[in-house]
């Protein structure tokens, strides 16, 4: 089985996600990471559904937990009649899938291949956990390959020895970027903005970049627009949680404020990711509000008196006329020009 | 003596900034509060003016903190004799005055003033001890009133209940506006940018005007602009570390993008302090960067891997035309208006 991982920066290797192995899975805690390297150790499925509720793991890493799980589950009902095997495997990809109600939809596609593999298998009389991971591992090599040509058309718009700025975790987009220019032979610069109140810009994307051997610089999230001017920034580019048809990027909180920054000095601003038929316009995307005592802790840290109120809004909407441009699985499209895609 | 600090909030009162009392200076440590309460006690001048490099004290505190030092200087030489005793007092406010290079020439007024006090008290036979704390209190209270209209101004441009957003430790500057507002009956609503990488506005601007009574909230450095759009905030306001004659303000990283975003929704930027005739144009400033690791963590949490870099430019450059007004102690002026300041 090929591993698509290679090259794309430790917190991307597999063994590094949530692995499946000898009866269990390691899943790498990204609420600490790397502050500490700990996993946590899943040694029944609903384990592994409870580490993705509690945000072990984050961005793409559930749908390589929710597979692994469900690897987990076939080494948990071997010795089981067929029937009754089946029945608990197909509980268990209810109960993975569901770990977090919202990507219900999206995590049952990884569940339910590795379940159809595992049927599969039994009918064939072949060994289940073998076939159930080789699917797992197929599903993410599948995940990877898609996302490929995004990350080939973000590095082919950065000039040699460039510098881009990016914000919070963006995983797979961001290591694939990364992989292009190494592949391209082009040795970027990369500019994290820390991405508060959980530090995904420092901890997470500043690492995967380092891991893969680029130079990395992190700033604090005030920082971005004065770096523009004092900093050689060539790009930046973030991915998307959601993309209207009408051309706005939902992304994590700061996205808007560091495109508002790179209109300013005339820096263009390329999000990844496809247009989301389910909005066809701005208007219906709900924007998330998480618990507020979290703008009022670093690390676990209280900073304030209590009494001190906070405002988390998890998301900002950025809107078309500060997006340069959409990189897309069907190639960069103009945030004003989305019905391509669909035609 | 009047006591100027009444009603400005806890770590505006002088005793939770720096106080001189039998014998010793206690310094509130600003670099930990309000996580813990924690004072630096001084048995020395030399520790009051090492605790000042320290930065166990901030923005204003470091005045207050020299002032008390020369206090702590004279009941150190009680009992020398008088030539002796105004040597030692000399060299203590020397000592005092430098402990942050930059901003001597400013410590020098405090220190200095203290230090004629205690000189004409040993010409009157005076308690030296008694004239110099009398003097020092002074002192706050003459830069406390000097303050007093521009934070009026502020007041001024808030509507009634209105909200204010603000960021890093304006200290008197925004001690001021909370109480003129508090005195025209004006309840109004807070919003402080944390402000990275130490947390001033968390730690230090939200626990003032809490402890002063008003409704505070905190955002992460990466929400202002969004913050903007989803709350009715009616103008952002900051100290200023130095104005340009030429209309530009240089403060605490961050300003800028603030100020770029407030231009974006139309929502007013005014800036408090005095043009400085050392800086007829921008360009004679030079924007001090300080130890890159510093972004690196969170409250001594160190956030990255070993290798990843850091930037950490400790001001920004806020132009002109992203600034509606001024307020200066000769009243509220156009940032290219300035020369009649000096008129």
């Amino acid at each position: 089985m090929k591993r698509a991982d290679e090259g794309l920066g430790f917190i991307m290797k597999y063994e590094n996600v949530a692995w499946y192995e000898d009866g269990k899975v390691r899943i790498l805690d990204r609420r600490i990471y790397p502050i500490r390297i700990e996993y946590v150790v899943c040694e029944k499925h609903e384990d592994v559904a409870r580490a993705i509720a509690d945000m072990v793991t984050q961005s793409g890493g559930p749908y390589t937990a929710a597979g692994m799980g469900m690897v987990l589950a076939c080494y948990e009902s071997e010795g089981q009649k067929e029937q009754e095997r089946i029945a608990f495997l197909e509980k268990a990809a209810y109960t993975l899938s569901h770990a977090r109600p919202t990507t219900s939809a999206k995590m049952q596609k990884f569940t339910g291949s590795v379940l159809d593999a595992a049927k599969q298998a039994m009918q064939r009389g072949d060994n289940v956990v073998d076939a159930a991971l080789e699917q797992a591992i197929g599903d993410l090599n599948d995940r990877y390959n898609r996302y490929e040509p995004v990350g080939q058309i973000i590095a082919s718009l950065i000039p040699k020895n460039g510098t881009i700025l990016t914000q919070c975790w963006a995983e797979t987009d961001i290591a694939m970027t990364l992989r292009a220019c190494r592949n391209m032979g082009n040795e970027i610069k990369v500019i994290c903005a820390e991405t508060r109140p959980y530090f995904q810009g420092a901890r997470l994307t500043a690492s995967c970049a380092y891991d893969m051997g680029f130079d990395v610089t992190v700033i604090s999230d005030n920082m971005p627009a004065y770096t523009m001017k004092m900093k050689p920034i060539d790009l930046f580019t973030s991915a998307a949680d959601v993309i209207s048809c009408d051309g706005y990027v939902v992304n994590k909180i700061g996205t808007f404020q560091i495109a508002l920054a790179a209109k300013y000095w005339g820096i263009p601003y390329y999000a990844t990711g496809n247009p989301n038929e389910a909005h066809p316009t701005i208007d219906t995307v709900v924007i998330e509000e998480r618990d507020p005592e979290l703008t009022l802790h670093a690390m676990d840290i209280k900073l304030t008196l209590d009494g001190v109120k906070g405002y988390y809004p998890a998301f900002d909407i950025t809107p078309p006329e500060l997006i340069t441009g959409i990189a897309t699985v069907k190639g960069l499209m103009k945030p004003t020009e989305l019905d391509a895609f669909f035609k």
